[in-house]
């Protein structure tokens, strides 16, 4: 397969990489943030705010898009970017997460997971075909493999039958992808073949992602590395990450598999992270991160700064005429105080989490920004360095 | 007192009426439109969003302001227009119509009402002077005076009363801003005096506004107009109307009052109403409306259409392609469809009340834009008629 990433720079004192990764719907600067847009939406903001905000990409929830509004309706608007009024690149997780996170009586086995969805209980299965048929149909431009993403904590030996079943899933998943792009060539006796199975397009232009995993263990990172990369991917995610290990552990888990991944293909470091997290994993080489920190601490009236994070509820900001953080260019810095902020917060009003959702995307979206200019100036580990001292992390280490 | 309003044209067919009311912050078409911003927002739009339906003024809530973030706040952060970033002219009222429907232990007396807020319970007194001196402090561009609002049904001694009270204390009201008003020549002997009472700019540009009571009773209607007009105001409100009665009953109140004011001051319908109410009331020669549906049904799900509301939660329109009015102007309309509304309603998502409320706040601003166009060019009476008539009233007669 052939992915079409380019390396723009390379820090001389990190692993951190200024690349371009080329997609059906645009082209996203990397390091790169994307919002993530759960149930078809990324919450608080509307596509024309996240277009303002310079998101050049925003994932979708396979697992919520199946369970609601189900895929007969997203391949009725022709895709979830169509649907949704997106115009620009979407990656679509492949459902397992949520699977395991989210739904009921899960059953999992070599052909795949059997589960309850969460809001009305109906029985449902995907395996790694299903998975890819399913991403095909939401008509993403990077999909990702069925993966099982194992608990924290988690003993040795499920930890590396999963990895290989997860190996295993891959495999599959890439030759289904090849079997049906193959298709895409048209043939008489194949038409009605053709005809059942649409997004042929989408199948060809849409980049297909590895995930490695592997738990807490570093070895086991390292093979399924290793396992995952020669299959040959467009890009390749670290997976299990962020699901309530300490930082030490996440920070080793990627740098683990890290040295086993090609330098020529972009990594996703999935579900990540507070923002000195994110700069860390910079450092370590990875070049895509997606977290729902900044939209859901907004809700909780929870802003992010470069100090930190400011809880707008707090009385201390009653008479605040300060906007969340000074000389920031948010649409929200740009016309609201912090008091004003808080009284919306406090009155229940939905302006009020709406504006600090587009302060912490903005936040999280320049945080990368300035990543890559770093990174093209050769200034990104001090950079980081300094950010990281400056930032007291008052927000939740993980995400819940 | 003086009032900047111009009648540019008059229906030849009905009361109709096309004005300008000039304000300290801008002017105002009318038959106008004003979105209500209960708590210092208009629930679920932004100030861009406002300024972008082309809003020409919104409504500030008193009682919700004064309770919540409190006076000190707003004067704090210099008036509401600024505290919410909104530039354009705001109407506020005197917090009599929620103390009355919202707060507890109402104790009505000659010299006001005192209350306990429904949000902590806290004790609080309001006097039409007070009403005033609070309103100077939010700074709006037109307040009005501190009246009663009598409920529905209420029997004739009461209804008398009351309607005698509410003039009585117009006066107090008119009285108190003449003596503030005068204060704002400055003269050495008074200038503690002066620094004691904060916005005397305000008091002077702001435009107060009387208001007819009289409950549902013909000669009650007549003889509070009398009263009130004589006390010789800058606008006249209708109050006590919408509050459960027949809508038949709400345009008797209406038309017993209206021949009572004066041409060349502008007539303002409180708390009205559905669209076909409203082209009813610009028809018996109001000029003014404020209604909180738009935005209420919005975060029900509901929108508003020419052939009546349309709820969007319904399954009908989980595959429907359509925006929710064809040919609608607004920013919901040109981009997102039915089908993808309604699984962000059904999903709980905030963009999805947003984008309603966006529509809604459009048909009510266009609707009146589109009254002033048609008695500019005679045919008003005529598109009344035929908007009344295609309008199936699935909305509630009232607003609750």
């Amino acid at each position: 397969m052939h992915s079409d990433f380019e390396l723009v720079a390379t820090d001389q004192h990190s692993k951190a990489r200024r690349g371009r990764l080329k997609t059906a719907h645009g082209v996203i600067d990397t390091p790169a943030f994307m919002p993530v847009g759960t149930q078809g939406s990324v919450k608080g903001a509307s596509p024309r705010e996240l277009r303002e905000l310079n998101a050049q990409i925003i994932l979708g929830n396979t697992y919520h898009l199946f369970v609601r509004p189900g895929l007969a309706v997203i391949k009725h608007f022709d895709g979830l970017r169509n649907f949704m009024s997106w115009d620009k690149p979407i990656l679509t997780d492949s459902g397992g997460y949520q699977i395991f996170s989210l739904a009921k009586l899960r059953k999992i086995s070599e052909k795949g997971v059997e589960f309850q969805n969460h809001i009305d209980g109906a029985r449902a299965f995907i395996s790694p075909e299903i998975a890819m048929e399913i991403q095909a149909a939401l008509g993403s431009d990077i999909a990702m493999v069925l993966d099982e993403c194992v608990p924290y904590p988690c003993d040795y030996d499920y930890a590396a039958q999963s990895t290989e079943l997860t190996t295993r899933w891959a495999r599959r998943c890439k030759r289904w992808r090849g079997e049906n792009a193959e298709r895409s060539t048209p043939s008489p006796q194949r038409q009605t073949e053709q005809a059942t199975l649409s997004h042929l397009s989408t199948i060809n232009s849409q980049l297909l992602f590895g995930i490695v995993q592997g738990g807490a263990f570093e070895n086991l990172r390292r093979q399924s590395a290793q396992a995952i990369v020669e299959l040959d991917f467009d890009g390749y995610a670290i997976g299990g990450v962020s699901v309530g290990e300490p930082e030490e552990e996440m920070m080793r888990a990627v740098e683990s598999a890290e040295p086993f991944l090609p330098a020529d293909k972009p990594r996703y470091a999935m579900g990540l992270g507070t923002p000195p997290q994110m700069l860390q994993m910079v450092a370590r080489g990875m070049d895509m991160f997606d977290c729902v920190l900044p939209t859901r601490l907004a809700r909780n009236g929870t802003a992010f700064t470069v100090a930190g994070t400011l809880n707008l509820k707090n009385s201390e900001f009653a008479l605040d005429k300060r906007p969340i953080e000074e000389n920031c260019a948010c649409p929200a810095c740009q016309e609201f105080t912090r008091g004003y902020i808080r009284h919306l917060v406090k009155a229940g009003e939905i302006l009020g989490l709406r504006l600090i959702t587009l302060h912490n995307l903005h936040f999280y979206l320049n945080l990368m920004h300035q990543a890559r200019t770093q990174i093209e100036c050769g200034t990104f580990d001090r950079f980081r360095e300094e950010f990281v001292a400056g930032y007291k992390t008052r927000t939740p280490a993980t995400v819940e």
